[in-house]
């Protein structure tokens, strides 16, 4: 997959695993969400949370570190096979964003992202729209995290 | 503002200004986002933003911190002054994230929340569902992220 025109509605791209240790776990909330269910087991015991869990704004942060990790490897594949790489454009945004169950420490969350939409752009004819619904998924096949991103994927040169 | 009745639509709440440092935009995108743009100035000048911008993860992590501190304050206030105190609940989730400018480094952004919409709940007769628009401005009066908000918020008891 390239260009726009190598995606078709369906196409889902496992985008990799990852554990959450409760060290991350409080590290992120520490810096960035200091609620008391995400900075240890006790303060979580308080809560309907029960035991330390991630913020939600972590959950989505490592979505981007795997959807990153997984843009470097695809394109070194490309360059390795002499292939030509579309570009990505700017995202509009991301919509529903849903956290649908708490991330527990030790949990682990499989992400991936379903093609859902492909829209070719009127005004910008290099480019196409892909929309996606990205998952992530824990160790008991819980959907705990999902929601749709849409992406500017640039069109296979006429 | 205490419970659910005590919000009306049109309401903005102010929850505080964040100076984004080099070091930090590079720290976070280090962990969670390391794309060449929000690594350096140099990785940066080769893209269309020109030089270093933070992760849009970034900008909203900076939010959740803003809105924790907003209402750890704003509970201490309550408890100070001898109020109650309406829970706040889960929330079902974000729509519409937009990251509509790049957050450069030094830029300062100024968050706010503001009522649009204020729902009881038929299900869960102790809990209103409050719509929010989030909103982070530059120094520049440039709005850089939205977001569309919704949380469940405890109704004054009967």
């Amino acid at each position: 997959m390239t260009h726009f025109e190598d995606f078709k509605v369906g196409d889902v791209t496992e985008l990799g695993s990852y554990t959450f240790s409760a060290e991350e776990i409080v590290r992120f909330a520490s810096a960035y969400d200091p609620q008391p269910f995400h900075l240890s087991d006790e303060g979580a015991r308080a809560s309907h949370f029960g035991r330390l869990c991630a913020s939600g704004w972590h959950t989505a942060a490592i979505w981007m570190k795997l959807m990153v990790a997984f843009q470097k490897r695809h394109a070194a594949r490309l360059i390795a096979e002499g292939l030509p790489l579309g570009r990505l454009g700017p995202s509009p945004g991301f919509d529903d964003m849903r956290w649908l169950k708490p991330v527990y420490a030790g949990d682990t969350i499989s992400y991936s992202a379903r093609v859902t939409g492909l829209a070719e752009s009127r005004s910008r004819p290099e480019w196409g729209l892909m929309t996606m619904i990205n998952e992530g998924v824990n160790q008991d096949g819980d959907v705990v995290f999902s929601f749709v991103g849409h992406v500017f994927v640039e069109r296979r040169p006429a």
